[in-house]
């Protein structure tokens, strides 16, 4: 098997992060995975939801939105408005990236706030959703920090790092981090979120028309964890840069990274 | 760990398919996995959708809808149309229903025309997806049996039969089938789809605002397959008591539950 | 003149009431008129209608929902969700049913809560919406009895019991209680509600393209009358077995039925 | 009984229609009922609707639109845009009066074309729907006329004219034409709409929270004959009024009030 | 150059104000600009919106809504809510309405209450936008001098008469006051909304898939402020009228006319 | 009088065109006016839309939405989808800048195709709107230069350039584009979009709540001509500079630049 970029099997796209293209948000990142490139802002809303001020939850909120911008795809796709109705596959990543978000943030420790994370894709080349949940982990965490910085929190309420990767069945064999030109053609996709050290957050895996084995699975799963060690080191990274480029209480971020 | 309704860990709730229930359908089944029941219908339009003719795709379609009558749940639940668009949840457990049946389905040999498979919750209890996924292979397979004893199909293009299973984890062990007050109380939540022959359709698992380690992974996903095996019987079953009860062309129903 | 399906001009379909259909509502049947079959679920919600809280309205309310379920219809209805707007059809009839009950219902006498009826069309042969006001019926007055059985409410809320009925001109006959194949060549159409004593909640009748005489009108009025007699037994009945099935204050039912 | 506003129980309040309030329709009149004023304008469209040319449906179309405007009522009333969706009264009308007219307008005659008929409320003091009815087979019939007198059309489409009336039980007496006090107050609302000869095409007879019996109901049909007889003289002077200011064809005008 | 109409360049079209068009409001006339007539409303509700209860701003708001009735134009205009959506052009202008009427409301002296200005379009025939708000501070000066009258408030919060006038470039030559065949084919359409001192509230030219020069905008603006002259004095004396027909408190009416 | 930020009266703040940011669109770039910040890309989809197939209009069309994305300000602005309507705000602008470079761009010479010009607003400080036309008419003309590069299209369809600015009147005096602390204070808000060579395309000026003179409008205009030259030369180079990165046409070029 050949992969169309020339990539091995078990070979990530180049991977950044670019801190503050949006500067209004409380954290953000343009995220890139190769040629998918989205932009992830946190921002921090001083209230909750209706329903838990209904429901009398204490603690705090964690939600997504996730957005295709017309432009990103190879054909210009009519926005939701003009459509009238939020896209079923959008509906379902933004409730998957809100969901593993919350998985890692305690928001109890969070206080009576809101934090929305907005994923937007500029550039579609496949795995626009774990490339949403990757640097969304680090537009929140920027964010969290902020407010450490700025005294509104004390302790740093995400307990651990999360990232999302994608493998799949192309041409019969397991490959990491598929671009849409082997999106479109393998047989199975396979989305993975993990913490840093390795538990799983989510994991979907779907047959395309197709079926699959407990072995291919094994196979998709171990290339998941190597990604996922790889991509920790830079989400590590690109959250001390942001910190130095606007230096906060470096605390709460050495515990962020070495917890 | 003691289930709260008595059942071992790997125990199923009671299983059972009532056919005919909406007779203008094509095929119908009410499905019942203990208390939660669903409507399954399957109905065939000899008609293809407008993407396909655009696109020349050659072949038929089939495609699910999901939905939770008002007053499936403890409080009634408001319908869509109230609320001005479709739930969420709704769009995304149609999705995954009509993704999983369209893997086991030769859309080629459907011919020009389409599958509307639609899922109505009659009582909700916890497992709605996969006894939506579970009776709504029964439903299609009545109604392509129907189609091969009207001589409107020559073969039965269903290749295999597929069933949906939930698995989660509750009070730290690994259980099957979890109802209401176990999914409510489960750390992780596992939902399976698989042909009878145990290749995997569909997996996912997400960590309730929690995290899982292989391990866990590994024993939840024991249980389903064992879950399959025992509902893949009783699906034969009712395929085969609905085809005695308006006989067709049995070459075709043996040859589905058979292959 | 001779009925396709060879009743007599005044002669109802076979008539039958299924109890307990939706369990998770208070009261719920399935009504069968021939080959239309509706599910009436009725669901007390312990609150009331924002509007009469701010009108400061005192006691409850009582409202229904009417919808075709897509497989109802020999050609599949969209739901209208994927329309985007209610049926007009629909939106006139549950006006009318929930007009028809408020009729009978003493909604000082029910108290602080909210009686949702809901009434899906799971065939639909022909009168349907006469269905939904006779099930409906037996399925609040379930409801009611249940609330007294618990404690919640004294006296029973219903002052009679009502049945709706359709007559038409078929063939320049009047004949009683359409199906599909009466009511697609019927030049009038003739739906009356009336309370078990013969008294009139509701008369709708519509030249379908075609006008009507007084005569003709009469006649049609007294079908409905000796209709609305027989159903009156069947619902009596159908509460009553409802009631013995789950055993609750018989003073009030008792009521119901010989007040 | 007294009437608050004076009338005799069986007497119309003033009605009049003023031709030609907005010149772009093929055919209008603002008609009043007392106080109630309603804008009726029939446009003419050289097409037919969607549906007709799917189910190959010869002949034209008639549908009708019905709206209050927002400075109708004594409260503001949001307009239906505002709120997202259709009033269901105003769905349940427009329904009506499309029906009403579609029984005496000969769509067949009519030829490959559609009328639309818009009902927009200037003022609303009861009996909207049938002072819609009523003026809109004058806007009707000054549109045909119209069509006439420019050659697009040889026979009158219109067998009949139309008027709808209203009458109900105030004070436990049947009086006619109710006023809005009237109609508040009232325990039965009956609309009627009739021929020029006193067939119906429509009765709806609605017990608002209330009942009612056979002699009740005879007593305000009485009512509704002796009003519809009279409406009927003044909608053929109204007709004869508009031809005169726009002088067409005469022969289908005296044909369409005299045969 | 030669105007369709034979007006001279600068000529206004026959204007005038019907009074008490919609009784129910508390202000309102029907405005003819020729053959563009427009029934403006101002209704007071004695309540604010919610933003400002939210924000705890002081005084009163007013807002407004135009819309065309769908046989205002020569081919029927399909409604807002049959559309689904708000026509944008229709949002634009009633923003504009809004707007520019606010610049002469003192909204503080308003008190906590809201004037809502309705805009109907009843004929277009060019220049409905600006005859909505010429009519439209009539109607609302109306609807202010009945609270007056009421003794609801004690000064004239309208600090000045605006109204609202279109030039073009038509044939290379700036013209006044355009009607529809005269608008179709201007190369550039300018819109103005004025004080009767002269004083600019709104100014929006646009050119038409062309461009414009400064000395044709000099032009444009001299001639709006001839018609704007012209307008002042009929609507002063349609203030008047209205006042005399219902006759209030004069002394604040001759405030606004003289201050 | 001092501005906020330091800058003279008739000073622009830093501006910047970004090249290539959404590499899927045919032409895009990030305009910056100082912290305003707004994704301009210029789709090209070889379709015309219906309303030009069914008018039998020849040649293209081009058209624009504008958005703000919901971290683009300093509260977070929820999306059109998720408040279910298109902001009526952007509604305007989006109409205003389709309709501007559609006032420059010959639609006979861009052949069977659509522009689609998208404005996503990353960053809002004021001015978003003519930042929209500065940046969008650079991206519509290295779109347009890349068909030509592709020989799809042989003369440059863009007349002239144009760009938008605003001015207004802060603390009595006249000043040059405005950013969002001047905006919020301004009595007056004044946008121009004009030809390189200083023709007028739009000229909206709108008192908040106040008014205007002439004078002030002199002022504000004499502003915007200043601006408009030095925006002119930026656009320019940041064409070449495109041109130069993806060598194309550059005859084409040239002639857009120096006609």
């Amino acid at each position: 098997m050949t992969r169309p970029d020339g990539r091995s099997y078990d070979q990530l796209r180049p991977i950044s992060f670019q801190h503050g293209i949006a500067p209004h948000a409380t954290g953000s990142v343009l995220v890139s995975f190769g040629n998918t490139r989205v932009i992830c802002a946190a921002t921090i809303q001083e209230d909750i939801p209706r329903w838990m001020k209904m429901q009398k939850v204490g603690g705090g909120w964690l939600t997504a939105e996730y957005n295709m911008l017309p432009y990103s795809t190879l054909d210009r796709k009519a926005r939701d408005i003009t459509r009238g109705k939020i896209d079923g596959r959008s509906s379902e990543i933004q409730r998957l990236i809100g969901r593993s978000l919350r998985a890692v943030v305690d928001l109890k420790a969070l206080g009576h706030r809101t934090v929305w994370l907005d994923c937007d894709v500029l550039q579609a080349d496949g795995g626009t959703r774990t490339a949403s949940i990757t640097g969304g982990c680090v537009a929140v965490a920027i964010a969290l920090n902020k407010l450490i910085a700025e005294g509104k929190l004390r302790t740093f309420p995400m307990k651990k790092l999360i990232s999302g990767i994608s493998a799949g069945i192309f041409q019969n064999e397991a490959i990491l981090d598929l671009d849409y030109p082997e999106d479109k053609h393998a047989s199975v996709d396979f989305n993975v979120v993990m913490t840093e050290d390795h538990e799983f957050v989510e994991v979907q895996g779907s047959g395309e028309e197709a079926v699959f084995s407990s072995e291919q699975m094994d196979a998709m799963l171990d290339l998941a964890r190597k990604g996922v060690s790889e991509i920790t080191e830079l989400q590590k990274q690109a959250i001390l840069d942001a910190d130095q480029a606007s230096p906060g209480d470096l605390a709460s971020l050495v515990d962020a990274i070495n917890h």
